[in-house]
């Protein structure tokens, strides 16, 4: 007997985050395979549930991804219901494409619930808008890469295209991304928010601008961040403490 | 007394895709105001609730969002727990910023609770995600519009430039969205998805070339409509019917 799986965006981290689907999916699920992205109170839904961590963190000790192909592939053969749970949504910076082709190989039905990803989860506890009329019209989503060659500035292009830009861990290598977009071009005044933790205790937002962005690599920001681009953010920068050092402090 | 305002997303339509948040605040609200695109099953959750429709819908007789701020305060004043429900999520393609604006400044608290956006639940519905390693490391999401001079074309560019993109409400003038695309540079048979009424009873999915997206305008798409574009669509291309006229019909 092969199960189904389901595969569900857990949402940025607060339990509560997660749509209604996924939690009535979570409170009937006989396996759960869960990312380290995902807070421990989201596996409070699923008691009755076999729980499988799944490692995946950025720069940690990580499972590799085709190991978790296998243990999903090993789930549904011995559980009716699993879910596959999976920080933010599924289909934006995971890896979902390739644990969807490994299901659809073994003949295994599977279902994909979305989820909150963090750049709407910041962008509501911020209160601004991604877009907004005379502003931004449009957004991109990318991750930073740097340090790779020439792939490790394929990102480069498009956020200078765009008008708002939110890179998904972008944070770490600050310097080399605000070398990369002053290189392109992008002005140094222009506004921007770090935003560490979206939606979690002790979530925190910093405003700057692109000449500051260096100095947050120094910062440590514990938890995982989003670095947010553009106009939109100039009201929150006029609002931040002149200092830049007492701003992160 | 003025109340407490909660701005939330009530997702793509499936009233089960709201957040677990923002259904337990429906749940206790003492008001809400929702748009048009919002579904009649998910004021099922607060059946305790005043509710007051305020409109909204593209190309349909739509209440000015002047009057939808003023009814936004009117009901703050009048009622202790307010939720203002908008289609999608309200950080994204909404007016957010102009009712959060408002808010401020009658000193009214609110508070913002995320949604799942369309191009989400439309790549969970259709199992493309919408970044894939190798295919697409960034993703656009913008409105395409057309026809009002210098702006109606200022879609194009970033669109160009991102690995995948997504244009919602782009499938009304997908004559004119052709055009602007193929006169950018953009390859005629690159892979589009159009879908119609994602997460709802009815929901379609047709893939197309670029080449073909003119023929999609007179397929009178009953239902709100996004349009993805990029290469991560290729392999829903190559299962189509290859008759476009029969895929749609």
């Amino acid at each position: 007997m092969a199960g189904k799986v389901y595969l569900i965006g857990a949402g940025p981290g607060a339990a509560d985050l997660i749509t209604v689907r996924g939690m009535r999916l979570l409170q009937s699920a006989d396996a759960v395979l869960y990312d380290a992205l995902v807070q421990p109170e989201m596996l409070d839904y699923c008691p009755q549930a076999v729980l499988i961590p799944v490692g995946k963190r950025c720069a940690q000790a990580s499972t590799a991804q085709r190991f978790i192909n296998k243990m999903l592939l090993d789930a549904a053969a011995k559980y009716g219901k699993v879910v596959r749970l999976k920080g933010g949504d599924p289909m934006l910076f995971g890896r979902a494409q390739e644990e969807l082709a490994e299901l659809a190989a073994a003949g295994i039905e599977y279902e994909v619930v979305p989820g909150i990803t963090a750049a709407l989860a910041a962008s509501a506890e911020a209160g601004v808008s991604l877009t907004s009329r005379g502003l931004a019209r449009n957004v991109l989503f990318a991750t930073a890469r740097v340090g790779e060659g020439e792939a490790g500035s394929d990102w480069v292009k498009p956020v200078m295209a765009a008008d708002t830009a939110v890179l998904y861990m972008g944070v770490r290598q600050a310097a080399e991304v605000a070398a990369a977009l002053l290189a392109a071009g992008m002005v140094p005044s222009t506004p921007l928010l770090i935003i560490e933790n979206a939606s979690l205790p002790g979530s925190r937002e910093f405003p700057l601008t692109l000449a500051e962005l260096p100095q947050a690599a120094s910062w440590n920001l514990a938890g995982p961040a989003i670095l947010l681009i553009g106009e939109v953010y100039r009201a929150k920068l006029a609002l931040a403490e002149p200092d830049v050092r007492a701003r992160f402090g």
